[in-house]
């Protein structure tokens, strides 16, 4: 039976996969799938995978994971989140005289989900072993991420030599990831009352060195497989004081480090803790921490696939789930058809031509 | 008839100055009279003095004016406020048996307002005229304080050459006030992502001369009138950041400066904006600012005063209502029998012999 009948048969919602890349993103843009509400979504991918014979398909939560078994050398994972930030007035989808498609999800990233299906539908024989990885969550608190629940409960699922998110990138290689550590540094004093300062101690004058050291900080750019990184060691937030006539006895000063992916993460924190020696810091406190990715690109398999996708990667700077890759020793980029620019945006849209250039030239690499 | 009597009479509480000082003391405390709700005890003030056949009464709200016409060649004013802090479980007052009254507002300030109360009705022929002053609100908000409603409407009522203003000195006298002064300073920047902290620029670390500057600030500690002040420049609240990824484009440092009495405000103004020249201070608001008061003993009523009351005067570091009358061209001390560490707090007290004691020397310097 046909999609149509399948749905009023079973009352879940389907996805016709023989639809071209830009109707089947319409299709999934107009299914909404914000985050904590990825079922529905969830159930159609499902049916659409396990009705092509070529995959075996399995489930963990609203988790989603198709493979081929052909015995290749080598195995590739393609894998994009299907929730989305909140709906904002923008769905259902429209797509423009000028080929460019509206909505919430077009960009981030349902336009590279709809390329991993009709990547799923249209290539049954590829020269790589395929996993495709559907996962919820991504939007949400790291805790919450799909893909970091598949790789704890199912990491075999997950297993590859090199895998290819497919958030927006604009259509180019994004390489590896750069990490990202956040630190609470405080400062301590002792309280006094304003007309008599001198009875106390002043903890935000206390943290002069820390900004003046923050303020001459020189950013490290390391080359790694070719990619310009670019550090950054940021205050990213400073809180003290009691009462306008009060000697504050506390400052906190919290600071982002963000580091490239040649840093692990005990080294990015030994490099913090180091950067700030002397600076009389009281408390020292890691409020957040996840460590980069190797871009990776010297593998083989992503020598092939840059040959294949055409144009030069770029270092990725932001953090993302690449890194999950990483830490389960797959190197891993990002390459998919949105805009990142409109990521998260009331006018959130992809340009069609995108869609339909990146679902060519992965399936130029996987079946050349 | 007596005071319970009148009391009967009138449904108005009533006051016996014939009480001793102390006696007087707790029964000003058991006749509450928090902030905004001064009324009662103004009104038994009033009554109380309006029955001294050598005193003028005059009344504005809930402040009370008393003044002798004696045509003498000075006029002293004698200043209390008659409120106070919320009651904390401490009223009625209790007279311990180490001659101790505790409860709200011994020390700040009714314990002053006793002896007032007992320097008008015993001294009816002083050596000075004499102007009695009780007013309200002067815990709360400045806009409220009754001395400041009194020089507003009727300044003719404050006249005198010389002020004494009965808060808590502990019996010793404490001469003029510094100042206070706040500003706040902004310093600006532009957001960006924390993973491309290039694309912005960082406020907060945009303020690391700003609280250098402070930390090396050295205080000013001029002698006027025999009196050593110390001067105080202190960061009092630090605010800066947007979230835990962005580059803040703002931060506010709000700084206190405590400034002795022989500068005048504008005086106090240019010497702040002047100390944080380049530092990249991109907004400078004054938030809040009291001038000083100079200790004026060399003025001949008060060098007497000093005679009368012996001890050391001491320099008075925090901003009090003496300042106001500086404005109005009276020099002024405070000179009170309360303990000033005690005054707003729960277990408040006055060491009763300390009461007698300034009643004693006031009077024997009214009387000379």
């Amino acid at each position: 039976m046909d999609a149509a009948d399948h749905s009023a048969a079973t009352g879940r919602p389907s996805l016709d996969l023989s639809l071209d890349a830009a109707a089947l993103t319409a299709a999934l843009v107009d299914l909404p799938s914000e985050s904590g509400h990825e079922k529905a979504l969830a159930d159609a991918v499902e049916d659409a995978l396990r009705a092509l014979p070529h995959l075996t398909v399995d489930r963990y939560g609203n988790n989603v994971v198709a493979r081929t078994a052909l015995g290749r050398a080598e195995r590739v994972v393609l894998a994009g989140h299907i929730d989305t930030v909140p709906i904002a007035d923008n769905v259902p989808s429209r797509l423009d005289a000028d080929g460019v498609l509206w909505g919430c999800g077009t960009s981030d990233m349902k336009s590279g989900v709809a390329v991993q299906l009709r990547i799923a539908a249209t290539v049954p024989a590829p020269n790589r072993d395929l996993t495709f990885v559907f996962y919820d969550n991504e939007e949400v608190a790291a805790h919450l991420n799909g893909l970091g629940h598949l790789a704890s409960a199912h990491p075999e699922w997950l297993h590859g030599d090199f895998a290819v998110l497919l958030e927006p990138t604009d259509a180019e290689v994004e390489g590896g990831c750069q990490g990202t550590l956040r630190v609470v540094l405080r400062t301590k004093g002792e309280r006094a009352h304003s007309a008599r300062a001198w009875m106390g101690s002043n903890a935000i004058h206390a943290a002069a060195p820390i900004l003046a050291r923050l303020a001459a900080y020189e950013p490290r750019k390391p080359v790694i497989d070719g990619l310009e990184y670019h550090e950054g060691l940021n205050a990213v937030r400073i809180e003290g004081g009691v009462a306008g006539n009060v000697i504050p006895d506390e400052c906190a000063v919290t600071v982002n480090f963000r580091y490239a992916p040649d840093r692990t993460e005990e080294e990015a924190l030994a490099y913090v803790r180091e950067f700030f020696a002397g600076c009389g810091v009281a408390e020292f406190v890691v409020d957040d921490h996840s460590g980069g990715a190797l871009p990776g690109l010297s593998h083989p398999a992503a020598a092939a696939f840059m040959a294949a996708v055409g144009g030069k990667a770029r270092p990725k700077f932001g953090w993302t789930d690449v890194s999950r890759f990483s830490r389960l020793g797959i190197p891993a980029v990002n390459y998919g058809p949105g805009d990142p620019l409109y990521a998260h945006k009331r006018n959130e849209h992809v340009v069609v031509d995108r869609i339909h250039h990146c679902e060519e030239r992965l399936r130029a690499w996987l079946t050349a």
